[in-house]
């Protein structure tokens, strides 16, 4: 009972655990119990006859006499390549174009505001195998490559904010490779991008061999929903960079990912709901499913899903599955935010000014370590 | 079935969930499984005939070709109130001294070599009364004070690391309180001292009405047996206060607190693990059991307990009860750190260039924040 058999932790847990201990051990390990979201019929009849997993919970806030709710519908989207990696490339991207619209559709049904794909979610995440073809074939413009074409059609469609993540091909800079999220308005303008700022080096992922570091630093993207922010993949695991998004203004931080079970699985859970609290904001982590199947590569497991919502106060929805393609939709008041801000105050105790210090200190390579010695 | 009722969620998963599914439901809640320790039998009578959980755990690394293992015994104490909150203050901290000097004597048998007590160990944890009378009076000097003594009396004892967090009269500086962490060496010595450096103002825990921000920034000690910092409390809410301490150099970051259940418990496996993982060092949770129980303030729940030790890959060793007194005991090879820095990267990846600078940019009152509108 291991890999790609076990579906999910909140499944194994409904299961087993008695009612009277369930309530607790979710308490737990899930803070707050959210309330199910009411999804239409026949959004989840189209889920179930495309085989993919639809999940919907509730994020409440407290009532307030100056602010009314602050209500968006937040939808997560995680899949499956459709087409063996050695089709030709246009039709690789058409086929994930056809499979993640259809997604979109019944995200739409359910009233979704703003969507958010998966890291590069247009291509196999080849990353590991070092090729350059035909794996750079899939970088598209930002502005106006198919992809973002696609996304503009969506948005227009469904006066939905989408979120893109893609391989981008800069060609305003000598055709640089960058790892970039598109931000669409719900008009279908390309409100703009935000590269990924923290790029691995970890075992057969150096994405470095492919793009560097992002220059667009911490954008937050006023959308009519909300103030969003996309930390890309590796980004969360670094504290700082969650948090200068978070001082930019965001209240949703997307983290479009792809990572694989023996590596990361269970710091998954941690850290962007550990960035939630420390934040004071949403934070939507977006894992793919599936293997990369990558044929020139050794097998290194599966992509493991499990894409959640984390809330400031501790929160979150279940994750979506392990293994199946899924679209996890959360109603969010984002008036939480500040009200779990006023109650525990880490922006108003943070010192940040004593760490600008420290760290400008501390990044000189001369820097003395304050070691206390017998 | 919930607030006292309900010992650990360990123990819940362990009674209800088959053999078969529980070690993934393991591995995905807490990393890699981690072997017993193997304790003495003197040491698990002692532990049962006065009453308090002993448990003890192995994190183990990989050989390395040119390093020895670096093997450390850590030892964290959790503990209630020994007498009445209106029992004379000499009494109620010589009570605490007797109990926990049992407890210690335990981890000597267990070859513990760095021993850590709760925040404020000598005292109720009665911050929330606003009282000055008796509370301001269990503070002590940090270099020759009674419980300083008392805690250099137990390192010479044992040969053993003591870190001892309590309320600080500091004489030379007008008498001001702090709350404050003592390292004495092994040899005896006081090593130093490390003050709170996030004080918390939520709900009824106003602290600054006792004790302000700390001065003494973020030292780490160097001892016989690994390099050590103290991050008091709230301050594992501040991802940049476990950062400095790993920047200057600790391997082990203790968190002794004092929280209690409906504020933070869901949140509690999260900060400090995620800190383990974010810095590739160990962190040690350690939070009291018991009510407060201060005669004159409103009932406002227990604290949980449910303290554990997290590594730098993401395994952590189940909690501690969340009722009832306990020693946990943990083996770790500190060699582990590197391992994982090495396989992770996040310091080599960590832009802390561009973080000082764009912090020292957003400290500033005319801040205008990097917002895309439409």
């Amino acid at each position: 009972m291991s890999g790609e058999d076990f579906e999910s932790l909140e499944k194994v847990l409904e299961t087993c655990v008695p009612e009277a201990e369930l309530r607790e051990v979710r308490r737990l390990l899930f803070g707050k119990q959210l309330k199910k979201l009411n999804l239409p019929q026949s959004a989840l009849d189209a889920a179930e006859e495309q085989d993919f997993d639809l999940k919907g919970y509730v994020f409440e806030a407290s009532p307030e006499q100056l602010r009314p709710p602050r209500t968006v519908r937040v939808g997560l989207i995680q899949n499956k390549i459709v087409l063996p990696t050695d089709a030709p490339v246009l039709e690789q991207i058409t086929a994930l174009h056809k499979r993640v619209g259809e997604m979109v559709e019944v995200a739409a049904i359910c009233g979704v505001n703003i969507v958010c794909f998966q890291e590069a979610w247009t291509m196999p995440f080849a990353f590991c195998t070092r090729e350059r073809e035909p794996w750079t074939e899939f970088a598209e413009s930002a502005e106006d490559g198919l992809t973002t074409r696609f996304c503009i059609q969506l948005a227009k469609k469904y006066n939905m904010v989408v979120v893109s993540p893609i391989l981008e091909r800069d060609e305003i800079h000598g055709g640089t490779l960058w790892n970039t999220a598109v931000v669409v308005s719900n008009n279908g303008n390309v409100l703009g991008k935000s590269r990924k700022n923290h790029i691995p080096r970890v075992g057969d992922f150096n994405e470095s061999t492919y793009y560097m570091e992002g220059n667009t630093s911490h954008p937050v993207f006023q959308t009519q929903f909300g103030k969003i922010a996309v930390n890309i993949c590796y980004g969360r695991h670094h504290p700082l960079n969650w948090l200068m998004y978070s001082i930019h203004g965001a209240e949703i931080i997307f983290n479009p990912s792809a990572t694989v079970g023996l590596l990361s699985e269970p710091i998954w859970p941690i850290e962007a709901r550990n960035a939630a609290i420390a934040n004071h904001c949403f934070t939507c982590a977006i894992n793919r499913v599936g293997t990369v199947c990558a044929t020139s590569h050794h097998d290194f497991g599966h992509f493991y899903g499990s894409s959640y919502v984390a809330a400031p106060d501790g929160s979150r929805s279940p994750g979506l599955s392990r293994t199946r393609d899924g679209l996890l939709v959360t109603e969010m008041d984002l008036n939480l935010n500040r009200q779990v801000a006023d109650k525990w105050n880490f922006k108003m105790t943070g010192r940040y000014e004593m760490y600008a210090e420290e760290l400008k200190k501390a990044i000189q390579h001369d820097f003395k370590p304050n070691i206390v010695k017998e």
